[in-house]
Order: C-alpha cells, then structure tokens, then sequence
C-alpha cells in the first residue's frame, strides 16, 4: 500500500502543477491506464492522453486550487477538500470541489474522482 | 437520478441524526443491501443490521458531527468534509473526515464510503 506521506504529496503536488500549468506534470502523478471522472456522473477519460488533454484544457481557464483542509488519507486512496479559482466571462469564479485519487502499488494515481456540481460554483 | 437538494437534505439528516443519536434514523436514510466502508480500506459492513450495529457503536463515542464546508452534489453521487467531535480517554477528540454518498434510484443510499486516517486525529 502506498503510505500516507506519498499520497499526501502526491495531493501537493497537483496543487503546484496547477499553480505553473504544467499539465504535464500532472500527468505524470497518473498510472498508464489511469482513469478521471470530473466531476463524477460524466464520461471518464481513460489513459495518459485523454488525461493530459483534460489537464490542459482544464488550465486554459487559469484554474488554480487552494485546499481547504488536510488531505484525508484511507487505505489506497486520499480525499480533499478545494477550491478552483479561475476567470469566466471576465469576472472570478470559485468552484468548492473534493478529490479522491485511488493509487496504484506502484504509488500512480490510478483513479480520480471530482466531486462538485452547480450549486458549489460562485461567481463574482 | 436522485436531485442535489434531497442529497444535501440527506447530508444534513446524517448529522442531525448523530446529534440526537439516533442510529435508527441513520440507518433509515441507507438501502436494505446498501455498503459502509469507514474508513475506506476496513472490512465493509453490508445491509440494515449491520450498519444499524455500526453507528450504534459509532454514537457510544459520543461523536457530533460538524460540516466544514458545503456538500459537493454529482451524478448519483455527493462528498462532503466534516470534523466528527468525540471524548476519547478522557479528552476532547477532533477527527477530520470525507465521507461520499452514492445514492440508488428511490433515494437511499447504496454506499458509504468514509476517508480519514490517523493523520487526521487530533487529541487535546
């Protein structure tokens, strides 16, 4: 099982590949076959290409996350608690999201799941 | 798909029914078949009895709970962070966890999954 202090910087470091835009960078935190369902009830993408085309798309709003709490680490997986700040139609939006990454033996992110819907998108 | 204010309402009902608890009434909100994994990577208890037998457990701590931070609604699905307040030992106990909700077709939840380790329990 990968251990908490793994998971947790794990959890940091997307936090930074958001804050540089380094979609590849993130990407790399993702096994091969690694799949992401943002938010959750949506197709999943599945595989570093799909993934690293979402991350880029993502970063093209100026998405930056702040964590809004200590990440909660639980047998292979973590869960945290966000917000996304970006710009949209020329104003700032917050977006309050939780995260949980299931990772792999070898320590990669081999499933995310985004929790967040419309009523936690605050424009303004 | 079951809509975002009758899963915050089951959100709220949860903590409402720790502050009084009432495990029955916790139990009431789950499925007959449905699943609790607390924390994510511990034995699953599965159906009413077993889960009645859980928070029943549960609530001999003592333990409230307090949200911090609005629930996170998608798909069938909603994640919410919350510190649950106990006396462990003869002082006060603060554990931060994330729990997630996915709800069946009439409403109840399927499955519980709860995310917080040891990493997350604070004492004093």
């Amino acid at each position: 099982m990968t251990d908490d202090t793994h998971k947790i910087a794990a959890v940091h470091a997307y936090v930074d590949g958001f804050a540089r835009g380094d979609a590849d960078a993130i990407a790399e935190l993702f096994a091969d076959d690694a799949t992401v369902e943002d938010p959750v009830g949506t197709p999943i993408k599945v595989g570093k290409a799909e993934i690293l085309e979402f991350y880029r798309f993502s970063m093209a709003t100026g998405a930056k996350l702040e964590l809004l709490g200590d990440p909660r680490c639980a047998g292979d997986c973590v869960a945290f608690p966000f917000a996304v700040n970006l710009e949209h139609g020329g104003g700032p939006m917050v977006i309050a999201v939780i995260d949980t990454f299931r990772f792999d033996q070898a320590g990669k992110i081999a499933e995310m799941r985004a929790f967040w819907g419309p009523g936690n998108v605050k424009s303004g």
